[in-house]
């Protein structure tokens, strides 16, 4: 299903609010060129917010970089976004006739891409009612934001080809979301059900006094959302249900369905003071902090879950490990071009700062370290090969500390072999402001190869060996840093 | 409402299955005497289960050690495991005239004790009909696993006297809960309403093949499930409204409350063939795990999350942040004054250990750098000194790799100052092991004194200089470390 990200491919955006803002970045950041289209006045704006989160926010996902940037264009008529691209993403207001409209112009113009839409309220079959070619729409709806979260729900119906469906899968996939293959078509398809359930059962309680709003979100936030952040619903209750097992489980609930546990056999009527009172509860709760800076909370607790995850290989860290093995594979790492790029990308974190208001000394540490495990990981030293007993043990280790870095500044490092054989790598890195270039820091490193279980040195696999010396020899050329082979102390 | 945490008191816990070992986890681990009462023949084991899983997860979440672990004794009967009990926690089936009858004995055993119930579905008055101090019992819902997810939502009664209810919030925030004071009391509380909600939802889907319960799980957990673990529904829907603001976004979602989003205006009829099909579904999906297996993939799951939650500071991370500094505060870290000796004393801390097994390089130079903090602290580089703009700042570090570091090792830090005056210090440390004094690693480092706003290094004041001269002579004519003055990669 990997599909090569060539950086060539053309995408057309039609909507551009914040979830088409989403796509687009989704899209950019992936090395695809993007047409938007949207006659809403302050649609450049909106989208270039989304997209300046989302440089923020997906490159500090993954341990390897992402394509180069493709290019967003802003167009004026639909025509003209659509025409040529290989995928149209639309996620314009949710109403029936103005989709249909849609649907029919981006047809005539781009009779082959598929369509996909963000919508929640309708049926693919309702989007390709009236449609030229209805066998290359269907529903592909996302989470906001976008750029983050790998969910699309993929909606077909018995009218799409086997080959769009696939090609929407493949492709999506490439952008490293994970494409839910919706059944059969449902009102809401599956997420928002639930969202829609808890939504009505939440209005209830705060129409009732029963919670504030800031309550209901502890509630969710401190208990079992964390549990689904990872698992759902099914694989908790299994657990709940422990060796008894699963239909022993749900039995026991059984009685609680009779039970007067929801009030969701009606509806809540949405009036002007209930409205009001949702809106005074939440600027009480959150009004403290703009939209801007929720955004970026979230995106930064979002980024750390995902890390989380992506090491733990589970949840949504399968899908964001798969796509990081394919970035990587589509990479050109030849050893000698390590050097010329980025190694890794940072972000100075808050909890990275000191009483000085400056990243704290051992956060380079930190971030040096990391630099080393993502080269050790592209000369092929894997969590198989550690798991068999052998990796690089860190034995010596200088930083040279140049100039601060604060809160929010992005860096990123570079790296370079200073020698290296079956045995030993003696590195060298930087590690430099995103936005100038400059070095703020430089550290010189030993590792010894070791075989942990006997304790001592010895030669590594010669694949690895390969690579190391290829790396080596690359680098050979290089001039020597004046920061090798110094004590601490040493006058220039 | 910070309560010292002495290690002298007693709980008793009535009701041993998950839950009820979950809260003896959480007590024992916080230095609480653990009685456990009941009769089922399994509990030991299952108690001992849940605690061995605690211990694993729990300390990993914290940057400190947590209090010694008290002691867990299982009593055959339960007048004797409430006797002199401070907080009694009822975890016995869900049927409510065994819950009368075991809140009466716990009652006559233990008049005074505060007795939460840790029941989904009774509301607290149920449970103080017939009791003889219906003013001490309330309902204490945690959520499992409850060693790890800080919710409990504390539903008393207009009976309760505010007493209980003030010295039930404190006890719970000493074990590191966030006690969520429910106003009125409601069938499930708040947060399994939304579950039930969920629950029903799902069971539909299932039915009606929509859905299997795989694929509703990966639409929980790739999507607003990672939204809802730190934002819960309000606030992720605040954000979804943008700078329109929240009562513009609700009425927008106003029509969608008419439309056939929910099948929950009808129950699902529970046959035996539905649960057969969720249980296969269910094998199919997470049979390959053991459920042991799936509590430890979740548990590390948790535990990730709640240490990136606490760098933010953000959702429970906010309430572990705390509660790190309420364990951190009833430490007795003994300050040292004695130079050549022992500077500072660590545990190493699950969240150190890298995937050899060992301390992870950057923990060393995080140690060395909390012990530079604690020399130039007794020096008298104070916060006032450092809020007027002066400080030191590290320029160079080296350190040397000599032995690994193992969880739970605990080792401490020497210092000697190599050179200094009143503008540097040259300082060189050694990190050893507790048992048998070994030293595993070194470090020296360079730092210049500066005034941060000008930028430049310049005298540090009278009195710190003093102690540092001082500390220079007392250390004149110890021999000088062979670690010091090397390159990386010197040899002997």
């Amino acid at each position: 299903m990997s599909v090569k990200v060539t950086g060539s491919k053309r995408v057309a955006i039609v909507g551009g609010g914040v979830i088409g803002g989403g796509w687009a970045a989704r899209f950019l950041l992936h090395g695809w060129q993007v047409s938007v289209f949207d006659p809403h006045p302050e649609t450049q704006a909106r989208v270039k917010d989304v997209l300046e989160n989302a440089r923020r926010a997906l490159p500090a996902v993954f341990n390897t970089s992402l394509p180069k940037e493709g290019v967003l264009t802003f167009v004026d008529n639909l025509e003209d976004a659509v025409k040529g691209a290989e995928w149209v993403q639309e996620s314009v207001p949710e109403r029936l006739d103005v989709k249909h409209q849609v649907m029919r112009q981006i047809q005539k113009a781009a009779p082959n891409a598929v369509v996909g839409s963000s919508t929640s309220g309708f049926k693919p079959s309702q989007l390709q009612e009236q449609a030229l070619y209805p066998e290359n729409i269907l529903v592909a709806h996302p989470f906001n934001p976008v750029y983050l979260l790998p969910l699309v729900e993929l909606v077909p119906t018995a009218k799409n080809t086997s080959d769009a469906i696939s090609r929407a899968q493949s492709l999506l996939s490439t952008i490293g979301m994970r494409p839910l293959l919706v059944r059969k078509e449902i009102d809401a398809h599956i997420a928002d059900r639930f969202l829609e359930a808890v939504w009505r059962e939440a209005l209830w309680l705060v129409q009732d006094d029963v919670a504030t709003t800031e309550e209901i979100d502890e509630a969710i936030r401190l208990g079992f959302g964390l549990r689904w952040a990872q698992m759902g619903l099914f694989e908790t209750y299994r657990l709940a249900g422990g060796e008894e097992g699963m239909a022993h489980f749900i039995r026991q609930f059984g009685p609680a369905l009779k039970w007067p546990w929801t009030k969701l056999m009606d509806v809540p009527e949405l009036t002007d003071e209930l409205v009001q009172k949702i809106a005074d509860q939440s600027d009480a709760q959150s009004g403290q902090y703009s939209i801007r800076e929720l955004e970026r909370i979230r995106d930064r607790n979002l980024v750390a879950f995902l890390r989380a995850l992506k090491q733990n290989n589970w949840g949504a860290g399968k899908t964001l490990k798969e796509h990081e093995a394919s970035l990587l594979e589509h990479q050109s790492m030849s050893p000698n071009e390590v050097m010329d790029t980025r190694m890794r990308e940072f972000e100075v974190l808050p909890g990275w700062i000191d009483y000085n208001g400056h990243m704290t000394d051992f956060r380079y540490a930190q971030v040096f370290s990391e630099t080393c495990d993502h080269l050790l990981g592209s000369l092929g030293v894997d969590d198989d090969y550690v798991n068999e007993g052998f990796g690089y043990y860190t034995t010596e280790c200088q930083i040279r500390y140049l100039d601060e870095a604060k809160l929010g500044q992005r860096l990123f490092t570079t790296c370079q072999l200073i020698s290296g054989n079956a045995k030993h790598i003696h590195a060298y890195f930087e590690l430099c402001r995103a936005d100038t270039g400059d070095v703020i820091a430089t550290s010189e490193q030993l590792f010894l190869h070791v075989a942990r279980e006997q304790g001592g040195v010895c030669a590594v696999r010669d694949d690895i060996k390969a690579n190391v010396m290829r790396l080596v020899n690359a680098h050979a050329d290089l001039p020597r840093p004046l920061a090798v082979g110094r004590y601490v102390g040493q006058r220039d």
